[in-house]
């Protein structure tokens, strides 16, 4: 089992994916089995910390998700650099409980790049997001798309994960 | 006693004052109780996941360190924004599990700016570190200054919470 993370402070999404076992006569090497998206709110208007009840609840929800589905690794997707850095500080310190969690849950803890996500699931670093959302359904034999799109952009970044370990 | 923390991966410092009790006849309102360095080390090359381990033993000192000397608050440093976006993300994401720590262990959790730090200490924005560890010295009633640096700016930060609390 593998648990794909795409990290943030309101909302995180998270998917699960399996490899088909060799005797399971399936078109589909994976398949989803879980996904959704954490999401947290701001509680206090004041806040002067920050949220820490916040990332309370990320790692609490993750810790239950992992133990839930016996998740055997963990991959998030790393923080792409954007100009609001408010909001950078915030996606980071999600993900470093995101870390610190997988970890204290016994987990190896991968991170990928968005361009490595696109990459891993069009051969194309530019992939728009359609592209990638049909690559998905293909891969994992669905019939419709996964939504929302965090919990897509989580599956997309387990399936990254389980692609490398192949290699 | 409030714990104050200077965040960084590889270093985090800490210090705790407390006020002193209105029947303690002393000159000093703060007394330095202890300080000093949480150090962590890369541990591998490949570290994919970037330091979890490193965010776990910050987490587990740092809960040690809040037992032992049954810390009620927590004040730490908000990140300035650098340059070095590489390095912010690593602090952030160290920023994030000590507020988590915190939250666990029940404590109330406070972030102060370098500007406010500076403001509180010397009523000056731009002092110098050398002002600010002539300060704290004579705020603790010391007779030399605190070291390392990252022990001192922690010890700093927990007296802006100080301050802030009498006001």
């Amino acid at each position: 089992m593998i648990l794909g993370i795409d990290p943030g402070l309101a909302n995180t999404g998270w998917g699960i994916v399996r490899t088909r076992e060799d005797d399971e006569k399936m078109e589909n090497d994976y398949e989803l089995v879980a996904c959704g998206v954490l999401k947290t709110k701001l509680e206090s208007t004041k806040e002067n910390g920050g949220g820490a009840d916040r990332l309370g609840k990320i790692y609490e929800e993750l810790e239950e998700i992992i133990k839930k589905y016996e998740v055997k690794e963990l991959a998030y997707e790393t923080l792409f650099f954007a100009k609001n850095t408010s909001s950078a500080i915030k996606v980071s310190e999600a993900i470093g409980v995101i870390k610190l969690c997988g970890r204290n849950c016994g987990l190896e803890v991968f991170g990928y790049t968005p361009l490595q996500v696109k990459m891993a699931l069009t051969g194309y670093g530019r992939a728009e997001k359609d592209q990638i959302e049909m690559m998905l359904r293909s891969i994992l034999g669905l019939s419709e798309g996964i939504r929302p799109s965090h919990a897509s952009d989580a599956v997309a970044v387990a399936l990254t994960h389980g692609f490398r370990l192949r290699v």
